[in-house]
């Protein structure tokens, strides 16, 4: 009978995963391919997918069905118990959004991305300021519900809507221990780097020609182009399900490496999602663990991985084979520095890893005060501005290069941004125990070969789908709680390896 | 009372219009997006929402409310009337079918539709039997109960679903006016034609550039491109809604008409949807008026407009300016030539306008005989072949160019194929009517405007919607009923205008 029930509960949440997977698609054809005109009858399609969704997983009848499957739950398998606890989460959370909420949610954010778009733009906040107070205040209610109905701090809930199990105690106890070391890292490895800046790696790339290599390395990697595509887009993103997955990345044909690296860090995100347990594919336990295991998936390749000297080792022919380039700016070590650099910034998406976390930290502390209302939306501007000169000691010269550079605001997800920070630090973290348990693996990818690194990252990570926490998963890969020691270890090692050659030479 | 009733039947269909917009994106995807890999989780995705929209549809909500409305419809004004007619028709149609048929009769096309195009590949028809059978099956179960419903002959509910208000009766009547004339007609044009072959148009027409002329005539004629896109598919189509709307074509290097004409029939079915009435574009009283129509609208474009002699004046020096085509074969004469030769062919997408009638009743005829259990799907080869032997004199070598050509019955559309001829005739009515009321329409086409042409349509035809049908439009429209003797009158005149010239010479 429990059997039964739990079976029937499968069947609903199998239709639930085709109706994501269809909004995934409307969202990635709207950013790739729909016309410009159309967002209207795209949004309300959103809208009427979204609240259908919504309303089929808080109906009755699931809830009906969850009490009597968990009320029955001796015969089931583990996978099935953390499944049924999966299937409850999403309930939860859903239903704790009442279905007006979620709809003027909707309606707002969509509004707020066209103005935030129009001011960036024209570089002005106060076109985007009325429709983000709207947001911030729709986002605020809906904090405090789903605190409530969770138990949890309503900033807290919000995180754990992205990251399950992680709350403002990790992220505070990161963000301490990054604290500590990040800014004076980042004065020792610019005052190391600056005297001595990489040969500039001049020439014309064309997208078709960076193309090619981006598919290339992505096939070597072990993208499935069968079942997923690469295209072009304004941001790199990744949308769709497992079995119809498609990354985008943006060419820029002055710069080599921007577009080759959006591809493979949305290819990081990409290789999680088709890890993930194939018999758990259209259920609950069989999600990605949330955004902060994604981001450290994404981040991992990108990061470690791909801005490494062996995947060096392996890109150089490439370039030389897909660009016909050669001399000695595109020897190993140059093309190294230039994927190593690192320099304070105005624009988070252009930064390196070690100011990246100093943008996060500003962003975290600055949405925290707009949902409490300590900062008043018509503030964010002055409060950005001297964020950014305490934190990083540049100024925007204007909001667009500041408050107005990121999408995340206008479309209501406050509570992500830390999932970037923490990306880094689980990445740093895993990429520790793999290396120990993979020894060869720089060698396997200074020959393009990327079977130790995944086969790793499946047992450990990816073939562990929404099973276990994000803690219980990392003291399982890395017999370690999480911590942002790892990551700390990581940086100083890598970018201060030169200070005895220096002091040497 | 009834018009708060009736309000919230607007809203109950404006997300059904929302879902429907998502089935065709999906479909739009699948067709020219998609990697080939992911059909299985493609067929999850549209029968989820496929099935939603049903149960939708049907809901004893939807029921409650058209019963209450049309109880108390005296306040409401004639568009609302013919709205409320509309949605109690859509309602109808969808629960005399049980979801359980619908979902079978999904996933058994789906499996078709993948042994078709097997079948077709390898031209074995053996490998399709068993899959058409089990959709014939399904259908006829579909055809039986749509018939007790709506209280019509099995195959007429069918051709109902498709062109509201069309009959078997009208489909004869037609059939039987086209028989008396057309093959008597088709050997007097081909003996016309045969002794003067129109000299050949050689050249490579690369896609990029016969992409570039269909663009510019696509926008001379109206289409909306920050709208609506223009893409590539193994088979012409249009997908999408007004709003976003969707065509494709297929270019072939070697042959410089086949595409063009592609997108330009396409086009007219986009134009035909672009012209519905704004003011009830979600609701059922602003769709098409059923596939008859919609077949008419794009064959008045293809066929009509642009195989015509003021067409090739328009786009003579366009062919000159893309391609930079000269010589005595691109003249006018010859253009047009090519553009109304009249042949005997095994393929129906590629028959000329004469011969495509035939094509259509022989499908008709084993359509109607597959579902009546008076043919056996292993018999449909032999019969197709001795099918075509009688009509049009011609035996095709192989099923890939005989019964397996069409996707139409693999996907369990049965009773489509009428539409076809239907809208031949229609499109033949309302242009007689046309050409009367914009005495100097040829004048405009040579000149490439379209202005006269559209505004006829949107008043007679597009703007109306659904809010008559077939036969009262094309009496408001034509002051006569719906009739193939304008058909015949405008292809005699046509194909055998060069009869005395040609005695003269």
């Amino acid at each position: 009978m429990s059997v039964s029930t739990y079976k029937q509960l499968e069947q609903e949440f199998r239709r639930l995963h085709a109706f994501r997977g269809a909004l995934s698609l409307l969202r990635w054809d709207a950013a790739v391919m729909m016309p410009r005109g159309s967002a209207d009858v795209r949004g309300e399609q959103l809208a009427a997918l979204e609240t259908e969704h919504h309303a089929l997983l808080t109906s009755p009848r699931i809830t009906r069905l969850l009490d009597r499957a968990q009320a029955n739950s001796q015969g089931l398998a583990d996978w099935q118990v953390a499944n049924l606890r999966e299937m409850r989460r999403q309930r939860d959370h859903a239903i704790a959004t009442p279905v007006s909420l979620v709809s003027r949610l909707t309606k707002a954010t969509a509004r707020a991305e066209v103005y935030w778009l129009e001011a960036r733009q024209q570089g002005r906040f106060e076109l985007f300021a009325p429709y983000l107070e709207e947001v911030v205040h729709l986002v605020r209610d809906k904090a405090a519900l789903l605190g409530q109905a969770l138990n949890l701090a309503p900033y807290d809930a919000l995180v754990d809507e992205f990251s399950p199990g992680i709350t403002t105690g990790d992220i505070d106890a990161m963000f301490k221990a990054l604290s500590r070391r990040m800014p004076s890292l980042i004065r020792e490895v610019i005052a190391l780097q600056d005297p001595r800046p990489p040969q500039p790696l001049n020439g014309k790339f064309t997208p078709a020609r960076q193309r090619a290599l981006a598919v290339e390395i992505m096939k070597a990697i072990g993208f499935p182009f069968d079942r997923g595509r690469l295209d072009e887009s304004g941001h790199p993103f990744t949308e769709g399900v497992p079995g119809d997955i498609r990354v985008t990345t943006r060419f820029d044909a002055n710069d080599l490496f921007s577009g080759l690296l959006g591809a493979l860090h949305e290819t990081g995100h990409a290789m999680y999602d088709l890890g993930l347990p194939q018999d758990w594919r259209d259920q609950p336990v069989g999600r990605d663990r949330g955004m902060a295991l994604e981001e450290s998936q994404s981040l991992l390749i990108e990061m470690l991985v791909c801005r490494s000297r062996p995947f060096v080792r392996y890109l150089k022919p490439l370039l030389e084979k897909h660009f016909g380039v050669s001399g000695p700016e595109w020897e190993e070590e140059n093309i190294y520095a230039h994927l190593t650099r690192v320099r304070r910034s105005l624009i988070r998406v252009d930064a390196d890893e070690l100011t990246y976390t100093l943008h996060i930290m500003l962003r975290y502390e600055i949405e925290k005060q707009l949902l409490s209302g300590e900062l008043a939306v018509r503030d964010l501007p002055a409060a950005w501005n001297a964020g950014m000169e305490q934190r990083l000691g540049i100024r925007p010269g204007n909001d667009a290069d500041g408050c107005l550079q990121d999408i995340h605001w206008a479309v209501g997800s406050f509570g992500y941004f830390p999932s970037y920070a923490l990306g880094a630090v689980i990445a740093a973290q895993l990429y520790e125990s793999l290396r120990a348990d993979v020894p060869d693996l720089d060698e396997q990818i200074g020959r393009g070969e990327f079977g130790g690194l995944f086969g790793w990252l499946r047992t450990h990570v990816h073939g562990v789908g929404a099973k276990v926490t994000v803690h219980e998963l990392m003291k399982e890969a890395t017999g370690k709680p999480l911590s942002a020691t790892g990551f700390v270890r990581y940086v100083e090692a890598k970018y201060l390896e030169n200070t005895a050659s220096s002091v040497a030479a």
